[in-house]
């Protein structure tokens, strides 16, 4: 050990020197943990047999209760956060005799959506465990789980990991004697995956208990060097839906195909204009208000890891749209592409013009953009294509009146961007608290993603924090979502430092 | 009537005076079927119960084993023409003594392929009757029918339609103690709907048994007008699907968003640059081919109905897509994208750079086009928009060390178009014979769908001229196909009248 010590000293790697002087709590979280991960995953894994799709209201209640209980049997009470037309928050608190400072501990319980037929065994709310090539794995019947293998479920990293990861980081620590160091409370949203829509009135109505020096946001995956992160803020969200119209039915392809207008290649021509070929976005004044990264951000940017090519690899990429590295793009707004349906292929296709062509738009935000601008600027260029726009679906007589026909509308809310400083007493702290367990941490400036944090800062006006712990590489939104279980244990460990930490 | 026979002589109307010629067994066919319409649909929707997706073969046997059975019950032997891999061509002759000529009627027992949720009744094979507002009528107890009532069903009017209307003629000609004129052969394809990828072979195999005057193919839907039409050539066609890729799997659209490539928009870009917004194909040298109409043609087009304000209000369509009329539109070739399926919406959106995007496109060709010179020409123009072509899946490898990479297979067979000319003397004796019940047909140079008549010109070197009976609104290809019960009635005195043509 001190051999290690001198040679990181030399290194003038300061961070690492800080962890070192706290390695026999983490130590002791290791071995309970290590003794105990069979338990862990088992209760996990009941956890994530409960389907939290945002919309199934009784299966999210059941997600809420089960989680009441798992923290129940720890002695922390949780109350379930109600407002109407919206699943729970769970939400709780842990006071520690004495404690000036009272963190807040967020993550959220709903997952997206999942279509089952995508996944290797074909029931997302069937957790397995796979290794990293993704071959089924017999549940071992020894306490022995290789780190490397990742157990297999909607929202294992997305985002109910955390709150797994904080039980067993209490248990860790009452079994090693230690109480936490500070005032923790807990939030668990129940809608995230849908832009928490309800999250700005729930914390509205019960304000008065939701206090605190910050939030700590255990969501998003990790930085692909898989070192420990910290993100300061995340970008805005707002998903549209469009729906182009053709003719009022799908009419055969050689009878009227270079006739009726074909409202999936209109739909193409629309999002070509909207995006050219280097990934820069067309839509008028899309950019206005972005601001440019100021000197200290700068060079919190250059100093992460570069891991495009690395990246590009993995995701078998011969090209990337942004002409930037990934860190810098993730600070401009961006438009997406998410999805595109119409008529079919494969097997379902017909030799149609289709009647309509469906896309989902992505569109994130940065700070200083206000969502219901960019809304309009977006509206404004669909206009200038010759659209017609409705927010209801168009009626016969409005598809008649109007050579092109626009259906729009949020699937969202809509989600400022926001930024906790780097230089504030909060991070600073927490910052500390992941360096002691976890060695230097990678700075990030702004999420990709978009957190509900907005809400936070409008009504709580408490700084927010974003403290990933789940693998880059865990499928999230997608199929085969899953969690490294090394992970789930550094998660583990994560918590039990925060807990502890030594506000001064 | 002379009262109507003076007042048309005096308009000049030549085609209805023949019409009038023959009165007696036009009556006697119509008082036949009114008499026999229960039974008819009855038998009818025998037939139509059974699903005729060509690719499942069991399916395809068990519907042809029927359509035999039905002939066999009048005295006309068909046999099965096989070839490997392919449903069998449903086929027989029936001989008239003494006659000279020969006409072979063509249909096809196979359908399109159907999304059941789409149906009305979730039960495409299941058929039903419908008025024109698609309610759902009773099975009348009586033999009465309103003719203006459909009957719904797959194949309800493509194409099972002609084999019901042959043998109800059949049926009414014998009730009458009439006999054709000619010889008749009879000949249901298998496999129409995927481009009758295996007819070339089977007339080859059976050529020997093949030969007639030429062929009548009683396919596609009938002039919006709903007056009678002979259709003297058809566009050809190839299905081409194309996947693009984006990321190995979806990635998280706010994490990756504006930095790995999109396929979807990626497509979107692909197909804008294919196609024009005034609906020119912008494949270099894709109208190379294309000749100029002649001076009959044009008077031939120009004298059919112009429907297109009809058709648009019919469509709810407020533009459309080619800068002409739709008779003259199917005389040039078209590029049509039937469909797109990348990632999702609605219920099934998730915030991802979709993994892939995948388009089918139909192209549709006029005669002198070389379908494969055609694919050539898109397949150039997908490399001149920076694309890599493969044709099998792409692998790992080619993802990576390509900057955009398409995955290309024509999933139909190619089919050339073909014209029979107006003034041969097939020609001018199917028109007579049209014109004896139906009154003056209207001439169309071509049809915008495609007939496998390639390889009946290629093998046979017969004539081809194309008789539709069924409604032009009837939804084929897509959900709720239809057949108006009028359209049935008169193509069964269409089919007796071609019987007994009175072959100069």
């Amino acid at each position: 050990m001190r051999a290690v010590r001198t040679v990181l000293v030399a290194l003038g790697c300061a961070a690492v020197m800080i962890a070192l002087s706290a390695p026999l709590q983490a130590q002791s979280v290791r071995e309970w943990r290590g003794s105990h991960q069979g338990e862990i995953l088992d209760e996990y894994s009941r956890l994530l047999r409960l389907p939290n799709i945002a919309r199934n209201s009784a299966d999210m209640r059941r997600n809420a209760e089960f989680i009441r209980e798992m923290y129940a049997r720890r002695g922390v009470g949780l109350q379930l956060l109600e407002v109407p037309d919206a699943p729970p928050a769970v939400f709780g608190e842990l006071k520690t005799p004495g404690a000036a400072h009272t963190i807040t501990l967020y993550a959220h319980y709903d997952g997206q959506p999942v279509v089952p037929a995508e996944w290797a065994n074909k029931a997302p709310f069937e957790p397995e465990l796979r290794d990293t090539s993704g071959k089924l794995l017999p549940w071992p019947s020894t306490n022995q789980f290789d780190p490397e293998w990742r157990l297999h479920a909607r929202s294992a990293s997305d985002d109910k990991a955390p709150i797994m990861a904080i039980l067993a980081a209490l248990d860790a620590l009452k079994a090693s004697g230690r109480r936490p160091s500070v005032n923790l409370k807990f939030f668990f949203d129940g809608e995230e995956e849908g832009g928490s829509p309800h999250l700005a009135a729930i914390l509205t109505k019960y304000k008065s208990q939701l206090s605190s020096d910050g939030w700590v946001f255990c969501d998003g995956p990790m930085h692909p060097s898989r070192r420990p992160s910290l993100t300061y803020g995340s970008r805005g969200n707002m998903i549209l839906e469009l729906t182009i119209y053709g003719p009022l039915v799908e009419l055969h392809s050689g009878h009227y195909g270079n006739w009726a207008p074909n409202p999936a290649l209109m739909l193409a021509q629309l999002l070509t204009s909207m995006k050219d070929e280097s990934g820069r976005v067309r839509i008028r004044g899309f950019y206005d208000e972005v601001k440019p990264l100021t000197a200290p951000e700068k060079r919190v940017l250059n100093a992460m890891p570069k891991l495009d090519a690395e990246l590009m690899r993995s995701f078998a990429l011969g090209s990337i749209e942004a002409e930037m590295p990934l860190g810098e793009a993730v600070t401009v707004p961006a438009l997406n592409v998410q999805g595109i349906i119409s008529g079919g292929v494969g097997a379902e296709a017909r030799n149609v013009v289709p009647a309509t062509a469906t896309t989902s738009l992505g569109i994130r935000l940065v700070t200083a953009m206000d969502p219901k601008k960019t809304l309009n600027l977006v509206m404004d260029h669909i206009r200038r294509q010759g659209f017609f726009i409705t927010e209801q679906p168009a009626t016969e007589e409005m598809r008649r009146s109007h050579a092109k026909v626009a259906y729009l509308r949020p699937t969202s809310g809509m989600t400022r961007a926001v930024r906790t400083p780097l230089d504030s007493l909060f991070a600073t702290h927490i910052k500390d608290a992941i360096e002691k367990v976890h060695g230097p941490v990678i700075q990030v400036l702004t999420s990709g993603g978009t957190l509900p944090i907005d809400a936070i800062d409008d009504v709580l006006a408490s700084p927010v924090i974003t403290l990933p712990i789940v693998n880059h590489d865990n499928n999230q939104h997608s199929h085969n979502e899953n969690i490294r279980l090394k992970n789930l244990w550094d998660g583990i460990e994560t918590m039990a430092s925060l807990m502890t930490l030594d506000w001064k």
